[in-house]
């Protein structure tokens, strides 16, 4: 346990924390250093430091070693901390609807890799989880210290076993609103009985688990890493088997009260529609999900069978699935431009399958907001596709862990549970 | 000038201001001190405090006094040193589109009163600015610590002058979007040549002066001191000659790029309806607005000529009156919904002249919401109406000056030029 995750720390234990990790920081902006060196860098005394050196040295997060071109002549040896690359950090897992996405952080913070794998619908937490626990097994480290985006294009993992027993937490997106990140709340679909997804996952892995709305994580991820990492005001929405998105407004990322926000899939679009899996009538989701644009596509005569033949129709010209995405691309404008007109945002990133249909998607999509922003604000967002692919999610939920992002100071604290 | 308003603060200026407000929050909280009792609560030394206590005193901020009582038997007697309730610290005015409303705040954090001006339209700056003087003077002081909500209701002024030579600022609302705060930007319509509102106010008053939407600064006082100051994310929404908002969330007042955000009024509800003032079509100010209104009440053979009558017939149960509002109402709260699941506010605020048609308007806008917002959101958004009345723009100027309300954290820092 490296973070202040736990509830409940004493002074004296958070005292210990911040120690550990300023010197975890030192070794990882200067790399190996001695422990004279981490004494003068970090101002720690000698017994302090020496004994938070042993503390991380016997969780295996540091390894000692004695370059050999430093052996001295006289006394012992100088040796060398570093972080070890094989240590976890911090782990995030989406439980997406029909699939498990898994990206590992190591200690040095280099990302070890993205995993992903689909599944049919209707699985337990438990069946997810072994899915979950799978995939991890199979991200070995270290990757040689590749980015968020590079995890996300699926480069690496390269040889070797990341140690997640020395986790600090494990960053976990689901569908649908969570009332607060820092408690392990099972969200309201889970089938596990009282305990639900989070105490599954604790007891799997034995670290303290961050829940949150998975695409409110993507758009963390988005913001922190990705497709609008250059800053300002960020409003990100997904549209696969579900729609929804996120917000960062003023510098932070958004919750709304009791998680409620981000829901941009159930802003009605036509009060006559359909019925949506919210309860409400005519939500966006009954028009732009993956089945939604499926279901229209196959009424007007075509026959893709699912959503990848689809996508490759509309890639070969075919008229069908242009109309298709140009009535479901105004749709989605026509919603952002509301969200626009009241919160402002510099940056709309696209994610979900739908978005790689590309243009003849967001061009739609731009028409209908310039159409409906107001005229003042047109020329201020910018429309861009989302860059961190399916792993989005999972990245946000290692951005949640290591709370570090400016992005979250007002967002809630993680303090959950102690691990059994 | 008493607070850091200027531009190219030096570091020793920096600190004397400093000084200079902890001495000020130290009389405030405690009623007349003497020096030795400034000099053991500030901690500053002798000679420090003796400086900053003159420079206050020379401005008239803070007055000098023997009590009778306190007159010893040798020696010199001791003086207390209090605030004078006479010296203004900070100006509200908001420049709505067809009135002029004040409020003023003095040197000990008490209101000394609102008041208000209707006029016609197309005035010039300088002539609505006359009417801003012309209230100012009107307003006396002090009004022995009446709220902000008590200032709101009109009670007070009560006999006196206040000084607004001491001021430190003016914080003024203008309608539409002011791209930043902390500038002297003159809004679009100023009919003033280049230097604008800003400029004819500075020159009158010798004050920095701080400009913001109107009705972000009536959402901001809401948050601050009216319906909403318990808290959490905030939906104002102010239905009057034109339709705009402003929204707290996450524990701050949100801008947007650009300071583009709030604009609800501009969401469309009928694309194709009406054409709208900002270059849209169908925009809910085109058929929420008190003119709107008026317009349909009279399409339906209402006969109101103006919208008191229209208040009026709307209390006598006239059933086209009714009629009207429902219709309105319920697009109000369509939108409302929409930026509801988009943002996720736990109070809605109804402000405006439209909304003192009571229940008439929030029940059909509630139905709407109720129907239109995501299900698992019913329970947790409240509709309120406003409580600081056509003053609370002008209370929202004060709160701006101040900056003081963790409202503001996040909002960009006053920093303006030094007056001519």
């Amino acid at each position: 346990m490296l973070c202040g995750m736990q509830a409940h720390d004493g002074p004296l234990t958070r005292l210990r924390r911040s120690h550990e990790q300023s010197v975890l920081d030192l070794l990882r902006r200067h790399g190996p250093l001695s422990r004279a060196e981490l004494g003068t860098h970090s101002g720690l005394s000698r017994t302090t430091l020496y004994d938070i050196v042993a503390g991380l040295v016997e969780n295996g997060v540091v390894v000692a070693a004695t370059p050999r071109a430093q052996v001295r002549r006289r006394g012992r040896p100088v040796e060398k901390l570093s972080l070890d690359p094989h240590a976890g950090e911090a782990v995030g897992i989406d439980f997406a609807r029909r699939a498990v996405h898994v990206s590992a952080l190591n200690v040095a913070h280099e990302m070890v890799g993205s995993a992903s794998e689909a599944h049919p619908p209707g699985l337990t937490w438990s069946q997810r989880a072994d899915i979950a626990e799978r995939l991890l097994a199979s991200l070995g480290g270290p990757s040689g210290g590749s980015s968020p985006a590079g995890a996300a294009a699926g480069r690496g993992p390269r040889r070797g076993t990341l140690r997640l027993g020395s986790l600090s937490a494990i960053g976990v997106g689901v569908v649908g609103p969570v009332t607060d990140p820092g408690t392990a709340d099972a969200p309201v679909d889970g089938t596990d009985g009282a305990d639900g997804l989070a105490g599954v996952l604790r007891e799997r892995f034995g670290v303290p688990v961050l829940l949150d709305n998975n695409t409110r994580l993507a758009a963390l991820a988005e913001a922190v890493w990705g497709a609008a990492r250059d800053g300002g005001d960020v409003l990100y929405l997904r549209l696969s088997h579900g729609v929804g998105g996120g917000l960062v407004v003023g510098g932070s990322l958004h919750r709304g009260t009791d998680g409620m926000s981000g829901e941009f899939g159930h802003i009605t679009v036509d009060p006559e529609g359909a019925p949506c899996e919210c309860g409400g009538t005519g939500c966006l989701e009954t028009v732009a999900s993956l089945d939604a644009v499926l279901r229209r596509h196959r009424a007007a005569g075509g026959d893709a069978g699912d959503f990848a033949e689809f996508l490759a129709a509309a890639a070969a010209g075919d008229r069908c699935a242009h109309a298709v995405l140009e009535q479901a691309g105004t749709e989605v404008g026509t919603v952002l431009a509301a969200v626009c007109n009241a919160v402002g945002p510099g940056v709309i990133v696209l994610g979900g399958e739908l978005a790689e249909a590309g243009s003849a998607l967001t061009e739609p999509v731009e028409r209908a907001l310039h159409a409906h922003v107001m005229p003042r604000a047109r020329d201020r967002v910018q429309v861009r596709r989302a860059a961190l692919g399916e792993a989005g999610s999972a990245l946000g939920g290692i951005a949640l862990v290591l709370h570090e992002s400016p992005l979250l100071s007002r967002y809630p604290q993680p303090v959950t549970e102690e691990p059994a």
